[in-house]
């Protein structure tokens, strides 16, 4: 085909579509035209060595001029492309994976090799997200079995970095679906760490909360280290608590749940496969799961929840990873604040031995840093949480936790917002109900994550007993501009925190 | 909630993404801020007492101005917006419809109300492309059963408007998937009003072909009726062949099918639905449907086209419309042309009753019009054929077609393409093959159908013995650079037309 026909040269318009790739060209385009492309069409783009397959918006205005054309930011990083840069676009050719999802929708089980090259496909931007939809909907409820789990899990890890420690037991923790103020991470690494086992830990920013692990460390420490980087801290204190997504872990994984939220679908295999390649290419072999249960939860019941536990133990098991899935409590959030820096607080009052430290966050924290020091031979089967309890008692806990921010880039000091307002009750009663989705939002509306020292300190957890116009939490904002969009979300919603007169 | 700080004001881009509802704002809006909004995330928009919810692209560049906006072609006319207007975007509520989705996804049957809602919500532009995705996976092969179908089809004809005629028989015919140059309906229609029944034909554009019914028609006379000029048109003179887009019939059906073939994927209830509701909807209550059976056709096995025929019969029946489906032969192009102009000249040469107008055109059109006419309660059984023959060779056909023409906007000549190029044999033998898909692209690369009279004369069907250099066919076009585009599409491309020594 006569090339000249098919190139055009690169603008960058800066139109972020996250992990969607587009390509912008003209109306009056003579590829388009010639080859009857239209909004919509799926177009392959070449650039140099590299190619994707994009889903074109057509442009009817002077954003570009002829022979331009343009890429959302995510189809720019992935062709590395620079302005001016000249690309190639035609048909793609007939993507194989396309006809396995079709074949998974009409309820058949898909091989090995298909489910590599389905993954594959993701990956290489070759399918768009109507056809990552597809596959997740022929994933929906239990309809992938577990050798297809199984093959998915591997096929993940496979499409990112995997990394190896040296330590024969490395262990990890993972919950299930967040909780607000859940950050038991920051007390379970360092009490592990300071026993003596390996926990390279890697953790979520938030993607829809207030904060993620990722968010709340950041408060304390640098998080965005690279695998070297990682590496050293993790040889020289046990562990460490960074952003995964400096290491892409399990890179399918990301692409797969961007359409999941917006199907909003469970899929148990989907579910199980996620966690498992996450920590196995995290190179960890012992992995205990919190997995909280209730109604504004992930896990909104105890059948759902098992039938995830014991999905999640068979396929951990065929990869020779030992597993405990842990049911906790997910009916209201856990210690006192929500958001990065008063989460931070939390943690590091309970850390510090403070006794006004929430004594839930240190209780949760205890549980399952017991459950992770009982991986090691040395701690027989019931006597970690003690064990566990000693560690943060003696100190050794805030020491390590210490040592760890200092080898990933030094120790900060936790900010205060500095515009707060509380929040009181107009009756007298009892907690009965708290919202976490509602709350979780209005400590968003507030600023965080992205402000770090906003969000909520929540005052009275469930069934305390409240006098009229006692706080029942305090807002905390960086700017007054978002105390006020926070204040005024509060009261138009209903039941954020709900009281009544009987217990 | 304080409503200024949920205001932005638009700005024209013109960014054209076919029909998905896209909001385009900048990285640092203040609302993207205090709401949590990030690429991706479903918002909602509302101007004056308009709304939909649409998916949030992110400005990183000054294409807009803070407090600035914009928005997808496809959401600007559905919000009838103006450069400047003043748009709120909140978070949307929760979409009951979705949880339908879902529960199809898990193998539940629909009801009545379900399906309205969905298909209510999916008009509303309240679900996301991904969403429909969700619900055509859940209908893949025959997982809709037929009450699931009757439903949705009722659902989709109440999506838009509904003609109704003055006759109590109205006829209609219908070909399921296309195939380069089966124009029978230019035909079809003329020979049908000229007997005296009524035939208010709808028909579509090319999406993916070289030339749909409308636009060969438009070659001819003036498409773009509305709904009061159509129906003048068939009072006077019984019959018209005008483009379906202008009198929004099933919109929900486009809004689908846009998905389907992203997709990919054959689902018998949706194709019937599709089918029945455009039909039902233009107010016809008497269908003929020519299903072309090919290797390289939509339907491609006899047993595929048994299901769909069972599954339209019965549907149909509920609706108290009267169904044949004809099978035909879908293993080569009809006629002669592929394009508009290409395609009108066959159909002005039969309709002349000219002794070189291609045969299997004149007799797929009889044959159908022939089952046509057998539903006037004056034709016998088996007669209608011969009676189509009679009307055709009397040359009121012809006069018909004028006639119509003429009331549709005056007649016009067709155009002849200033640029031709004979493709020759490169060997003596038979025509064993011809690749309907790869003939139609080669079509269009050469213009058709925005250049009318582009396209392909095709010289040689199946099973013609031909000479080394003898010519296969001719191609068309409008200007030089198309044909060179053709030609060395036609050069790397392997097979179009399979020439073996032995028949």
């Amino acid at each position: 085909m006569n090339t000249n026909h098919s190139k055009l040269h690169l603008k960058y318009l800066g139109i972020d579509t996250y992990k969607e790739a587009v390509i912008y060209m003209r109306k009056d385009c003579h590829i388009c035209r010639s080859e009857g492309f239209e909004a919509e069409t799926r177009v392959e783009i070449s650039l140099n060595s590299r190619s994707l397959i994009a889903t074109l918006n057509i442009i009817e205005t002077d954003l570009l001029k002829p022979n331009e054309a343009s890429l959302s930011n995510y189809a720019w990083e992935m062709l590395s492309a620079k302005n001016g840069d000249e690309i190639k676009v035609s048909h793609p050719k007939p993507i194989n994976s396309l006809s396995y999802i079709r074949s998974k929708l009409y309820g058949n089980e898909l091989n090995e090799n298909e489910i590599n090259f389905i993954v594959d496909d993701i990956i290489r931007g070759q399918l768009s997200d109507i056809h990552i939809a597809m596959f997740l909907s022929g994933s929906v409820g239990d309809h992938l079995n577990k050798n297809e789990v199984f093959h998915l899990t591997r096929a993940m890890i496979k499409s990112g970095q995997q990394l190896k420690w040296p330590s024969e037991v490395i262990v990890d923790k993972h919950c299930v679906g967040g909780l607000p103020g859940n950050r038991t991470t920051l007390i379970v690494v360092p009490i592990v760490a300071a026993f003596g086992l390996m926990m390279p830990k890697t953790s979520s920013r938030s993607i829809t909360s207030p904060a993620g692990t990722a968010d709340t460390m950041e408060v304390f420490a640098p998080v965005n280290l690279d695998a070297k980087t990682m590496r050293k801290v993790v040889e020289r204190e046990n562990g460490c608590i960074v952003w995964g997504g400096s290491v892409t872990l399990s890179p399918a994984d990301d692409l797969l749940i961007r359409i999941e939220r917006a199907m909003d679908l469970d899929s148990e295999g989907q579910m199980v496969a996620s966690i498992l390649s996450k920590k196995i290419a995290a190179g960890s072999n012992h992995l205990i799961i919190d997995m909280p249960i209730g109604p504004t939860a992930k896990v909104r019941s105890l059948s759902h929840a098992t039938a995830i536990k014991n999905y999640l133990e068979n396929i951990a098991e065929q990869f020779s990873i030992k597993t405990h899935v842990i049911f906790t409590d997910g009916t209201q959030p856990v210690g006192r604040g929500i958001g990065p820096a008063l989460e931070a607080k939390d943690v590091l009052a309970t850390l510090g031995g403070d006794p006004s430290a929430p004594q839930d966050l240190r209780d949760r924290a205890l549980t399952l840093a017991g459950h992770v020091l009982e991986f090691s031979p040395n701690v027989t089967a019931g006597s970690g949480k003690k064990l566990a309890e000693s560690i943060l008692t003696s100190g050794k806990a805030l020491s390590k936790f210490q040592a760890i921010c200092n080898a990933q880039g030094g120790m900060r000091d936790i900010p205060s917002a500095p515009y707060t307002k509380a929040i009181v009750s107009k009756k007298k009663g009892y907690v009965i109900k708290i919202d976490n989705r509602l709350l979780a939002r209005l400590a968003k509306l507030a600023g965080a994550p992205k402000a770090k020292s906003a969000g909520i300190e929540l005052l009275t957890p469930l069934n305390t007993a409240v006098e009229i116009h006692q706080p029942l939490f305090i807002l905390h904002a960086e700017t007054e501009g978002e105390l006020q969009y926070a204040l005024s979300f509060y009261e138009q919603a209903e039941n954020i925190i709900t009281i009544e007169e009987n217990a």
